[in-house]
């Protein structure tokens, strides 16, 4: 039973995990989906009720009954490679290979359309509220009057992206910034804006989730209040290993069970009182950064979970359906 | 409680299923996604575990909690007639919007991110099979010597895009054709083909599924067999109610169950035994044809099942997730 991990060539990440694989014995096929077609190829046929597929990638034939897991890492753009790229082929080429590997038993680290849904920044706020994940006061508004109601009864805001992406191609990150107190909300209308309850954080912590594993680690922050983005702020020594609180633990995989997510990397920040404040969960999140200042095993975690046998809690069932005529 | 319809200005579907709520007295937001920010504006407040939010478009305001059903029709792209747009604030107002849906408690028709699933074709082939529907024997393959092993076997066979969309801009329908005997597949490699043995029909089916509620028609097939596609084939007469077969509904029924759609529009053949061959099913098919040609009140099954209140058996959990510290 083979592993496959679709991601581009140049990935680190993923060559960790897959020496893990290999240390273990278990076979991986690695493709990245931009290659297809040309580099990788596939196969599949629907045939009196039963499908076969085949995937071939670097000279390797794999059939997808003997696929055990599906690791979607950075996967490139279907066809992408092709010598005449277009929106079209692209959509063939992907439909073909994820229409196609959905239809197999293989567990999915995380299903595409899971993974797409989980990206909602709203969404995950809601579903952070209801697993029992404090969730600092927050607006997302388009009424320049609702967000200066907000403003009044939380004075101490910061401002961010509501999807978390960046405006700028190539992409550059734009920070969380502070909210002035003399903010001028009228803009608000030009473009949905997410004002959130600034927390005076003492740490900030990020919690890796592998399946049921949880790895969080802490990095406490520097004494300045105007620095509250963590990828913008000055060095404050390395990421530490932190135990994970039960409530937060039970209420972290409460939150990957009902968005069937494998993984999941969440950002908190931790307060005075020792309360992790949600901010978000990314279900693509890096984990080389805090595997390296910490010595905690995540690739090991990944590449245990990818080789495990059997559907997964997190995989759709996929057996057949049952139907009484 | 009010149905939201998102979908675009022009859409004379959507105006039959809005003059059945009219005349059931049933409230209806209609909005097309493509006016936020402007024309429709959004706010949500997480505070205290707790969201409110509220939609506005035309001068009505509407509580997402008072919301009883989503229908996503045919909405376009969010932030499309701002002054400039971009790709950067169409994702911030897609996720403002979606995200923010996605945390209330109404019922889909369909939800985005099944919707998007059931796109796929091969996955629709995979779960026909599954749910009990004859599937006509089918390859997709980038393998030219695969495509070749299976016109040996299946000497009568068509050709057609695996995702159903279309090659060109403005976008053109592509016809389903007949594969010629003595057909070269060496441009196979440069792109998924799908070939699928043609059945020798006696008629096209329509089978709307709508809940529960299965609506089919039939159009006897012109006796010419070059013309495989309903699409492009001469007039025949019009469509005419059809009985559904009970091994058909069921599957039908285990189909859209397991691809988690409130909507689906079939296309099978039937052949010279009677047995309906599944084509495809289209989570967002047209349907004012079928009810023009036999009268079949599908408007009022949709306005019906978007006025029911409480969470449809479609949708998914929405409640608080329990978590066991």
């Amino acid at each position: 039973m083979t592993v496959l991990i679709l991601t581009s060539e140049q990935d680190v990440t993923a060559d960790m995990v897959v020496a893990e694989l290999n240390d273990a014995d278990v076979p991986v096929v690695r493709l990245d989906p931009a290659d297809l077609p040309g580099g990788v190829a596939l196969s599949g046929e629907y045939v009196h009720g039963t499908f076969r597929g085949h995937l071939s990638a670097g000279g390797r034939l794999v059939s997808t009954s003997g696929l055990r897991s599906v690791w979607v890492r950075r996967p490139g753009v279907p066809a992408a490679r092709v010598a005449e790229p277009s929106a079209w082929l692209t959509e063939e080429s992907s439909q073909a290979l994820y229409g196609m590997l959905h239809g197999t038993h293989a567990r999915w680290m995380n299903r595409p359309d899971a993974a797409r849904r989980a990206r909602r920044k709203p969404w995950q706020l809601r579903l952070a509220q209801r697993s029992g994940l404090p969730v600092p006061a927050t607006l997302i508004t388009t009424f320049p009057q609702a967000a200066r109601e907000f403003a009044e009864r939380f004075p101490d805001l910061v401002v961010k992206p509501v999807s978390g992406t960046h405006p700028q191609e190539p992409p550059r990150a734009i920070p969380t910034t502070r909210v002035a107190p003399d903010a001028d909300f009228t803009a608000v209308a030009f473009g949905p804006t997410l004002l959130q309850r600034r927390i005076a954080k003492l740490a900030d912590i990020r919690l890796t989730a592998v399946g049921d594993r949880l790895l969080a680690a802490r990095k406490p922050a520097v004494p300045d209040a105007d620095d509250v983005d963590v990828r913008f702020a000055p060095p404050s020594g390395p990421w530490q290993p932190a135990d994970v609180p039960p409530r937060i633990a039970a209420a972290v995989r409460a939150y990957l069970h009902q968005a069937e997510l494998a993984y999941g990397a969440f950002d908190f920040v931790e307060d005075a009182d020792g309360i992790w404040w949600f901010l978000e969960c990314n279900q693509s999140g890096q984990f080389g950064f805090v595997e390296l200042d910490t010595g905690q095993p995540i690739a090991r975690t990944i590449a245990q979970w990818l080789a495990r046998h059997g559907p997964g809690p997190e995989s759709r069932p996929a057996g057949p359906v049952r139907v009484t005529p």
